[in-house]
């Protein structure tokens, strides 16, 4: 998925970059500059142009900051990526650090000495980040500059342009609500806060507004753009004017005025010098050039949530009705997809075989269906044997892998269709499996059955059913290491906030929000498992003499569950007829979108009961 | 439990007391005047001098505020206390609030004027609530006044003084630490935080610290006093000198520089002018005037968490062993006690007779099995049919109900022994239980257990494990509106944090933290359920093939629970396994501290197995 630029692992690369970047740190007097794994939206996939840290460095993980000094440079990765920055970056240049054990912060508190200047571009990083960042500065007597111009992009002479890709119009029939009225909405907080306006960063917020989409970065249809949405009045929408013509320039028209990105600026000091009341700013969305930009001019911010977050996480009836339809047809293409692999010789197979076939299989099936894939949700896992213990494992074409048979092989896949974003994982038994495969598969089942089952009140949040996934592992004295479950967009980023299920989860689960439900594995060196349905927050019935409204979990992944891998007497009565009223769901459910009679042969056999 | 002073719902009171504290605003120029329900110490169960809330109007909740303006009076309280407050508060003068609704805060923010001046007793209220009054003002144009004099405190002038009891050395076979260790330890934490000296603040760590104990309270071993504890050097107490002689004052000038009271004002001042460094300060449990002390005399002040909480709540090897026996001793009572009850007609029974048996039976359980009942640890509980209802129901000679038949009576009691704390509630049976008394029993204990069976690895929060005490109770659309577990301390507070099991849990259980584990189910007008078990986080053994180290919860209580209200239908293997399991256990560690044929008939027929 990333670029193929040269990174610094080839030697002839890695040196004159940093020396170009130290060169221009020098002509600005900046003792210390930061490179964060960050563009100036804080998307989750970057386009080519911001990817300066891989540029820089050579680490293309998905989280990253690099800290560079006059002689000498240092980069932190988390616990996913301590293998994989020792084999991208040069490590004669960059000293590798745990932004765990020793954040970046804490690490400058011990390192900055009074006097020095520590610089940031401040369009790569948050407001909270700065004011964090300003306040480890001001204990030890360092200075925090806002560099007008990041030194990398001087030194970057060859950069690739920002992406220009189209705009297209996401229509009422998959976004069920005008984006006249979500801008109404938007307003109308805006408003309630006694804001005079408030600044869309995130373009899966923009693009949710306005009902459009994009391609300009890999997996999530974004157009990257900029808006100001006023207490009253017109919205400003801040698009390359080359994205949009024609039906589509009219319909922008109709909603915002437009300008190009790089009147932005000019436009929030206008804001700023104009605005009789505080601008809101979302503190851990916003970048604080945009925060600066209004305080320069004389205005005032105010923190608040990104009004979009909350709307976009809950689903409405179309967007709901959209995610049931997708996920039955993803439902199809993997069922499709898992009887051709159950077919195969395991030994002619490698990683890379499987992840094609797969991705051309989602594409047959959603031409087929009327409704194209669009792309997949993220790089397609599929790790087989050990590779599956690697949680964050992309197969390339160093590490793939033929399969052995007796592997467990997981496969971690999604899509982006009009109507949807899906994400499912599924583990596939070559051969027999052990009794400890079982054994593990069961318990990891467990924990997806229990979060499944649950009902809960109220003003639940992740947070309070995390356990659930987990307490059978517990139990086992296993775990495993990441959250069980996150948001998903509506044809939108697969990992979207602000819910998730886990220990952080602290925000309420409400009806419409969808999350992942994936509970997993790790035998370091011998095998991965994650079973992985996406559900829904929903109203369940309130059971028989019961005193107050309860939600549940709507499972709205169709996909057999390996029933090879199950030990039916690890499995308790309830749990056994969840199961079993799950595959009977899914073949009901599946069987109308299949031809292929050994598809449905293999799907009969597939979700056949446990007893 | 409260004082005997009368209450201004006799009208003679109510009036005159209003106006008094009125006309000392006015001397004062205060417009609004705060009271809460604190001292001081921020203790749970005031002393007397310190009930001015109470005192000013008619109120006895553990919770609440009453805010004084020239012609209004308006009183906050929360959910439970929203009947009481009614019953007890002259409504002519009082108009009741929601604490919850409409927080105090808030209702100020509306309220304010610019140029009000908002007065309040520093000494009760906290670091941190005082900021937020500040900034309330502040948002508003009034002005906080911290005021030199209570003006309750003037109106109030047969006020009783405050108490003078003996304090006991508490002897290192209960402690398990001597107090020169601890109070190294506690120097070394302030010196770690970079801080000159800290101040205990609450008696319940001054206590701790020193191991000694009084009786200022009901309920808790408490004796009033301050202590400072410098990064270096002795120890400062402020105590009563009325409160110890001989071999007692030896002890404590063994370990501090001791001084009365009033002599801990100045102390601060000195402690302000003298550091070099700024003392710690607990924002949340230390009040303003302390830190305001301080500062005046141009001392730092910087915010750490009180530094003897964790290790107070950690139980050491000596205390665990104490609470494992008070437990034991306390079920033995309870074992008496129950058979005694299920011997009674029930119509001769009312809640005060039930109260004072139980009572005169832990008495003498105590005594003859050589560790006397200091005190109950809280106002015992009794609550039959309706009554059980009421969560924080209190019998007294107006609400005393006569037993029905039939009727489910809710026991919620508990001990101070030198050992330990115990608090236990049961539920029992009179008459035939009814399908629905067993089908919420068996749903609250199915919780219960829940709790009790699991496993968990390092850095689980009882936020992450509240669940499992609720989730058979959300699945039948049933809940309880409490939380299900707080810390107890070793012959101190029923209540003790800082850990808790319940939604606001964000504390990791230790392996030595006690916890009670008591979901309910209240069926209002009808019955109140809820099962209670101290239990005490400690290491599990690994499992078979486990790949971590997991905690689990040790039941500490030992006690049966009504096998008549149990629908064993309802409870699946395991959880029928643990029950067995804990009724052997019960009646093999209970029998041998009970003498009489009677009891011991009766508790192997209350622990025989259910099937």
């Amino acid at each position: 998925m990333f670029q193929s630029f040269k990174t610094p692992s080839d030697p002839s690369t890695g040196k004159p970059r940093l020396k170009a970047v130290r060169e221009r740190m020098a002509t600005m007097d900046i003792d210390v500059f930061l490179v964060p794994h960050a563009d100036a939206h804080q998307n989750e996939y970057l386009p080519p142009h911001a990817e300066r840290l891989a540029w820089l460095t050579g680490f293309t993980g998905s989280a990253g900051l690099a800290v560079i000094l006059p002689d000498a440079a240092h980069i932190f990765v988390d616990g996913r990526y301590t293998v994989q920055v020792r084999k991208q970056a040069d490590l004669d240049l960059f000293t590798p650090q745990s932004l765990i054990d020793t954040p970046p912060r804490k690490w400058l508190a011990d390192t900055l000495e009074a006097g020095m200047r520590v610089g940031i571009d401040p369009w790569l990083h948050t407001i909270a980040e700065v004011e964090r960042l300003e306040q480890t500065c001001e204990k030890t007597g360092a200075t925090l500059v806002r560099c007008p111009v990041n030194p990398v992009d001087t030194a970057w002479q060859d950069a690739p342009p920002p992406p220009v890709t189209p705009i297209r119009i996401h229509p009422s029939e998959h976004a069920g609500r005008s984006a006249r009225a979500k801008l109404r909405d938007l307003a109308r907080t805006v408003r309630d806060k006694g804001a005079s306006a408030t600044v869309l960063t995130d373009p899966a917020s923009v693009c949710w507004a306005f009902n459009i989409r994009g391609s300009d970065v890999v997996h999530t249809p974004l157009t990257m753009a900029w808006a100001i949405v006023p207490a009253r009045g017109r919205p400003q929408l801040f698009v390359d004017p080359r994205k949009h013509d024609g039906d589509v320039t009219a319909y922008l028209q109709d909603h915002a005025d437009l300008s190009a990105p790089d009147a932005f600026e000019d436009a929030l000091a206008e804001l700023g010098r104009r605005a009789k009341k505080p601008v809101m700013l979302d503190a851990s969305r916003a970048n604080a050039a945009i925060a600066g930009a209004i305080e320069a001019a004389g205005g005032k911010t105010i923190a608040g949530t990104d009004p979009a977050v909350l709307p976009r996480a809950i689903k409405n009836r179309i967007e709901r009705r959209g995610a049931i339809d997708a996920q039955r047809r993803d439902g199809a293409a993997m069922a499709t997809f898992l009887a051709w692999l159950d077919a195969q010789d395991p030994a002619t197979l490698d990683e890379i075989a499987i992840v094609k076939r797969l991705e051309t299989i989602r594409a047959e099936t959603g031409d087929r269906l009327g409704m194209p894939l669009r792309e997949v949700s993220f790089d397609t896992i599929c790790g087989s044997g050990p590779n599956g213990a690697i949680v964050h494992y992309r197969v390339d074409e160093k590490s793939n892998r033929t399969v052995m048979p007796g592997d467990l092989i997981l496969i971690d896949s999604g899509a982006q269709y009009d109507d949807g974003t899906t994400d499912i994982t599924r583990v596939i038994a070559t051969g027999t499996p052990t009794e400890q495969h079982r054994r593990h598969f069961t318990l990891v089942l467990k924990g997806m059955i229990g979060l499944s089952s649950a009902r809960f009140p109220q003003g639940t949040r992740g947070v309070d059913l995390d356990v659930l996934a987990r307490r059978a592992l517990w139990e086992a004295g296993l775990d495993y290491g990441h959250g069980t479950g996150h948001g998903v967009g509506s044809h939108l980023g697969v990992h979207e906030g602000p819910q998730t299920i886990s220990r952080h989860g602290m925000v309420e689960l409400k009806a419409g929000m969808i999350v992942s439900n994936e509970p997993g594995y790790y035998a370091e060196g011998a095998y991965g498992i994650r079973i992985e349905n996406l559900v829904m927050v929903a109203p369940a019935k309130v059971p028989k003499d019961g005193e107050m409204a309860v939600h549940g979990l709507t499972t709205l992944t169709l996909c057999p569950i390996d029933r090879r891998l199950i030990a039916p007497k690890l499995l308790d009565r309830s749990e056994r007829r969840w199961l079993n009223r799950y595959h009977a769901r899914v073949r009901r459910e599946l069987a109308p979108l299949i031809e292929d009679r050994t598809v449905l042969d293999w799907l009969e056999q597939a979700t056949a009961p446990v007893r």
